[in-house]
Order: structure tokens, then sequence, then C-alpha cells
């Protein structure tokens, strides 16, 4: 895993809101860990198309800086559009609501990173095994191994796009407002709601089996 | 508000996964009410970017089927990238994490909104000010009405750019995995986490006055 800084080109290098900026390219993975989804951006028909999706990274993987991988449906549009095309992954965590003293200085609490890089078809078999395994895994670490392996009709279904971590930038936010002195002199209250996400116990299918699998119940523990 | 069905164009046509379209009109708004962060894309310098935005809806804004309202600063390049161009705004909440049976059956309960549309800068006082308004009560219902009125200098710097709600599509999924019958047979447990967002109580600034406002309140004990 190599260790360029955040931002290393001039399409990643952050404009507005540098003070929010992050560098360390291991925040950026805590919060690639943390998030659920993504949202991907291609250009389809001449305008941009943003889809949420799963996710997973591999921070060893064949490209520069680490390689995020996403899958979709060998049919659907959206991924013969993104196909070697340069794309953007957007990965955001809410992490409050910033009650301002005024309209102008409410604001989120959050952590958000954008990844621009080219999409490559994974076609090699083994690189799309990894990915795919690592996919159910970010949703629910460990499960990969518990699963049988996937049939060869399964896989011909199902395409892996791998897009670089080598340019990423990263904004983070936390805390309170800041306001204007005028309006903490003038006596608005001013704070911030902290927002996360939470799990509730697993459900298992009405023909389910057995006692629901360490893994997730974990899983539900962890979020 | 008028009712045109969602998904009216071919570019909002739900592709894969028909079976989980939504085409009522209400459900999105639903959506759009609890969902507190957009990811907006744009094309920049030929390829798409993705940020996450905080937004507001008018149901009953200029636009046709109503208005999407998404602001910034107006120095953000993203910003004068978007203007006068097709822009995509996409919701999403996460419901849930699907444990499969098989790798191949894993997914995720979620409810995700895909907006197409050009977007507009807002340069009518009155439609900008209501439009800041209403991105402020999105955050926390009512807390507009408590703020003193923006400066000339604050609208100044603020760009508000509107996106018709007309041409959106929808999808959701709930419940658990839909899986092979051999491998329900083979007797894997299947089921799901539900996922869903919480707030903390509200962290007062250092130097707020008073007591918590009630919107505030409201407003963490909502989400």
């Amino acid at each position: 895993m190599t260790t360029t800084p955040l931002s290393p080109t001039p399409r990643t290098t952050v404009g507005r809101g540098r003070n929010r900026m992050v560098v360390d390219r291991e925040v950026l993975h805590g919060l690639l860990e943390d998030a659920l989804v993504a949202h991907l951006g291609v250009v389809v028909g001449g305008h941009p198309l943003v889809l949420p999706t799963a996710f997973a990274v591999d921070p060893d993987g064949p490209d520069e800086d680490g390689t995020l991988y996403v899958h979709g449906s060998v049919a659907a549009g959206w991924l013969r559009a993104a196909t070697d095309t340069t794309v953007c992954v957007t990965v955001t965590e809410l992490d409050g609501l910033v009650a301002g003293r005024s309209a102008f200085h409410h604001s989120m609490n959050y952590r958000s990173a954008v990844v621009i890089g080219r999409a490559r078809v994974v076609d090699d078999p083994d690189e799309r095994q990894r990915a795919l395994g690592l996919i159910v895994d970010h949703m629910i670490p460990g499960r990969a191994a518990t699963l049988r392996p996937s049939t060869g009709k399964e896989l011909a279904a199902t395409a892996v796009l791998a897009v670089p971590l080598h340019e990423a930038s990263m904004k983070a936010r936390d805390g309170g407002p800041v306001d204007e002195p005028e309006d903490v002199a003038a006596a608005v209250w001013g704070g911030h709601i902290p927002v996360r996400r939470v799990a509730d116990a697993p459900v298992a299918d009405a023909d389910a089996v057995g006692e629901v699998p360490a893994d997730v119940v974990r899983r539900a523990a962890s979020l």
C-alpha cells in the first residue's frame, strides 16, 4: 500500500473549504471502511448519471494507491457506459446537522471522499473472485468465507469495475457552527445534532435454519 | 403540485431491477423528505464529478412536477459547471443489509431517487430567499423563521440552483434475500440487518445561550 497524500492532481484538489480538506490517506481508508454505499457518477448520453452502489476497497489492489471495486449486471447500461471512461466515485457519511445562528452558517458534519479515475473492467478471474468476496465482506465482514463458491452462471452475469484510488480527495467537518461574532453576541442558540447509523437486530428469513451466524451478529453490533 | 408518474422519459426509465421500480410520486416526496444529503453529478472538464450537498424540495415550485434546490458558493467551480447544463441529483437512503445464502444474492435494502434535469440559476430574489429558507428548514424544520434575515453580503455569496423534479425515477428494496431454492434447501442462514439513522442529543456551543430551541429538540427526536 503506497502513501501518496490525497489530492495529488488538479482535478482532485479541493477548491472551496480548504480548511476541511483531509490529506492523510489513512483517514480516507477509515471512511471507506465505515461507509456502505458509494455514489458512482458516469457520463451517459452526454449527461451525468449518479447511481448508488455497494463497493469495496483493496488497499493492496493492482492500481496505484489501491483499488476501489464496484459491481453490477453485465446487462446494465451504466456499466457499459462507464467502462474505460473516467468515472467519479463519491462516498459520504453524514455525521451531524449544524444549527448555526444564521441561515448562512447552517451546515452539516460529514466525511466525504471523491475518487476520480478510469474504470477498468476486471477480466482476471482471480481478481474478480477476490473483488466479489471483498464486496460481500464489506457488507458483512467474514461472510464470504461461509458461502458456497459463485457458479459460472453467476460470475458470467456479474461485471466488476476497478477504479484506482490514486486520484482522491477528501473533506470532513465536525463540531458546532462557525458563526458571526454579532450573532453570538445576540444570544441566538447555536450548536449541532450528532447523527449516526445504527442497526436493529438481524431479521431471519421465515425459512432460515439455525442461529443467526456470528458474522451477521457482529455486523449488526458494529454499525 | 402535478402528479406525472415517475420515469416519464427514456433516460429516467429504470433498466435493470424493474421489480424495484417505484412509480408513485408521493413515495419520491417521502424519500426526499427523509433524506438529508443529495449527491449532485455534473460534468466538469469532460468527466463526471459527484458532490454531496444539502438540498430541499418545493413540491409547488415553478418547475414541472416541482423543484429541487441545491446551493453553494458563487465561487464554486462545480456550480459554474452545472449552470444551464443537464445535471443528475441522486438521493439514497440505506435501509438494510441483505445477507443472502450466496454471494450473488447479497444485496442492500434502500430507497433511491435519480433526478435528471437542466440546472437553472435562481435569479428571482423571492424564489432565492424561499429556496434558502427551505434548505435550512429541510435540515431543521421550523428553524428558518427563528433566524435573522440573510444579509446582502451573504446572499451575494450564495448561488441557488433549481432542478425540475419532472424527470425522476426511483427504486426501492426491502425485506430479506431472494435466494436460489437449492441454497435455501441447503440450510444456509439467510436474512437481513435493518439499518437506520439516529440522532444523539443536541450539543450546545460553549457560548450558546438559553435552552435548546424546540425545533432543534424536535429534529433530533425525529431522525
